[in-house]
């Protein structure tokens, strides 16, 4: 303990010894060093965010529109007053409210052999219902839309079954899960092309279990709506089997779920203000909301804890940024982006300055990098050139690639950047109920805290 | 699929037209990129070796002289005979047989509020038995040898209870175990010194659970053997507790282990010859023995099962190497060496050039980077040519560091690599019953041994 805390009071000196003046480059890189090191090992030791994850989780799911969402949004906005930020406020938005209802349920009929089963499913995101009493129809396998569109003429009527898996081949489970992501997003509007009545769809996964995987489907307006559900791993290879055996068997599918009017909702927004520059803002933002099964733990309760905490690791360790530092909770980032859009316009009309926006939502494994979102070699080299210090928290890399789905709303600010934790276990449980609290690892999430923090810290010093 | 078969037919092509007369640079590029992805393709897809670790970890944990260890090693050599490897034979070798019984118990006494509680421990592997009836003993809590030093004169009769924890602020976790293992290794000597009757052990452990964490504790002749346990992080925290309160409360303690005489036991070993330099010959090996508690997945039955899958990717994607690719599965790394340096001395009065040896015994989580333990910055400069393949993998970094317990024995190898995975989460599991197959990650064991396969294959290409 004792050396830890002769560690902690060196900067402080430095601080109040130093900053009359202009500091020179070396002292700097021993300041920058020793504070990046107070903030790694605090985060391990203390896992105060982590803790606070623990929490949240407890509150459940928390999609755009429930009444969990909102519960968490005053949750957010209570611990944030609790730990001391300067200023705390709800920023209003109406967002999507969609609700899965009650029932969901398919099951093969007309077959020998698998007559009866029941098929693990879950309705996509934004999906119509059935009529109460379901609709029953042939089902047609597809392993593409191009597919689809050669048996164009066999559609109709059917239910499509999109059962293309994520191509486990790439290192990228990113890549992966954009091999086959497409079926869900677009399949409804594919099979309605050729008056389909249903799509299910395997789930975009990593893992072969049979827990279904949910997320956001579309629809156009040009075109009917037709429910779409996702089938577990096992269950779709069970699916894919019977229709060998059985190609004329039928798939009864029930759902109640429905879209409701829009409903109001809230971004929730912190910030310790700067010393030096208090109208040069930071962004550390992560999104709210969640698909409403699991605990939305990896995606996205765990982005929002390291943001909570990067300001709180500023309290913790007594650093007093010279610039705005701003925690920002996007809602409805999983079938909207509302709340991004909305802090975006209101991020354009503000006289302040946003100097720069890091987003938290790939799950909170290990930290490898940070993805910088400019064209400019120098602001990236500039970010690189401070590697030594966020090697500290375990980063490998700093390059050129895309930041996030909510701060990209925030056109107007300088720097864009995303963290990119590891990837390999994050679609194992993405957007499903194995989504909980359990599968947060507290040392790679304060990790990843630290190295937010470790970066914050150096853009409130250096500015851009 | 169809793409899969194009580029797997490309490098046999250019391995026909081209070995002939020296292949060009930048097509050696094109070649060992090409076998790099395959190499990456063919593990993350097929799964081979972490379908074999689902049945290896079936036979249960495999500590030298144990029946199940012979169980493990027939299986591993039949594996090899299966896998289609050009020899396999097995090296006899003496090994030390401890066993820890039937009976292991911890019990509070003489204290108001704690009386009667049992806490969750483990014999220490090695320790010996308390007489048949058990022991008891008043109990002092020390951080430190020193801190026992200090407090030498208070030892006599009591049992001492190291309850130091492993320093979760550091980054590298093998750096945190390394902070706390010497209470449970030399314990026991310590505490014999002072006349203490035994010793309990805070578990060396990154995880706040109450799971015992084992492992080798050492006696001298020079000093009486007294019995040594470790105990789950929560009951250490309760042992504590329970001591502030009752400073005179006494620990029954009660155990059955001991030690038999040597066991006849092997290394298993298998390879596939070189069709250049069959006499120049690349090491790569694991351990087959594990610890008494759980299956021994990540220590070290996944090490054993990604090295032999390093051959088989050979095979299954009809790979020539130049050189002879060893698989070494050493017994009694946990508790002896005996057959790492039973295999070192046949490795340096074998004629054959031991050219390099690779060692997986880190876990099989994501594949972060390859120590190279030499002194030639040239050699080291090498291996580091080949990031642009290893990347393929995820492997970041190739620098100077520790190989592995049981090659850095095989003294007249060229050059010794330890293959480093990510380690966050390897010692919440480390020797304990939580060590089992389910915390195997598929992606990030399979990630390793194509790490280790694409090294395996530059090294038989190049040579060194």
């Amino acid at each position: 303990m004792k050396r830890y805390f002769i560690i902690l009071t060196l900067p402080s000196l430095l601080f109040t010894t130093l900053t009359a003046q202009p500091i020179t480059d070396s002292l700097k890189i021993i300041q920058y060093k020793e504070v990046a090191q107070q903030i790694v090992s605090s985060a391990l030791k203390e896992r105060k965010g982590y803790e606070a994850l623990k929490n949240f989780c407890r509150i459940g799911p928390r999609l755009s529109g429930s009444r969990n969402s909102l519960i968490a949004i005053n949750w957010a906005k209570n611990k944030m007053i609790e730990l001391g930020f300067d200023s705390v406020w709800l920023q209003p938005v109406m967002v999507p409210h969609w609700e899965r209802g009650t029932i969901q349920k398919a099951m093969i009929m007309n077959s020998k052999k698998f007559n009866g089963t029941e098929l693990n499913i879950l309705a996509l995101g934004g999906s119509i219902g059935t009529p109460t009493e379901g609709i029953a129809a042939n089902v047609i396998e597809v392993k593409s839309f191009a597919e689809l569109e050669k048996r164009k003429d066999e559609a109709k009527g059917k239910i499509i079954f999109f059962s293309r898996a994520v191509d486990q081949s790439l290192l990228n489970t990113f890549r992966g899960y954009g091999s086959a992501v497409d079926q869900r997003v677009y399949g409804a509007i594919e099979g309605a092309k050729y008056d389909a009545v249903g799509v299910i769809v395997r789930s975009v996964t990593t893992k072969y279990d049979n827990v279904p995987h949910t997320g956001v489907m579309l629809y156009v307006d040009s075109l009917p709506g037709i429910p779409g559900v996702t089938v577990g791993y096992e269950d779709a290879d069970l699916l894919s089997e019977a229709l060998k055996e059985d190609p004329n068997l039928q798939l009864a599918l029930q759902l109640n779920c429905k879209t409701l009017p829009d409903a109001k909702s809230y971004n929730v927004i912190g910030e310790i203000r700067g010393s030096e520059f208090p109208d040069e803002i930071i962004v550390v933002g992560a999104h709210l909301d969640s698909w409403d099964v699991g605990d939305g733990a990896h995606d996205d309760g765990a982005g929002c804890m390291q943001t909570i905490e990067v300001v709180d690791l500023f309290k913790r360790l007594n650093i007093k940024p010279k610039r705005t530092i701003r925690v920002v909770l996007f809602i409805n980032e999983e079938n909207g982006s509302r709340g991004a859009k909305e802090y975006g316009v209101y991020a354009e009309s503000s006289e302040q300055i946003h100097l720069a926006a890091i987003e938290s939502d790939r799950g909170a494994f290990n930290p490898v990098g940070f993805n910088v979102d400019t064209d400019s070699t120098k602001l990236i080299e500039k970010i690189e050139s401070w590697l030594p210090y966020l090697k500290l928290a375990g980063i490998s890399w700093v390059r050129k690639g895309g930041s996030g789905a909510d701060i990209s709303k925030i056109i107007n600010a300088k720097l864009l950047i995303g963290y990119v934790p590891d990837n390999q276990r994050y679609f194992d449980i993405h957007h499903s109920s194995s989504d909980v609290f359990e599968e947060v690892h507290p040392r790679e999430f304060e990790l990843g805290t630290a190295a937010m923090a470790i970066l914050v810290y150096l853009l409130s010093e250096e500015g851009l």
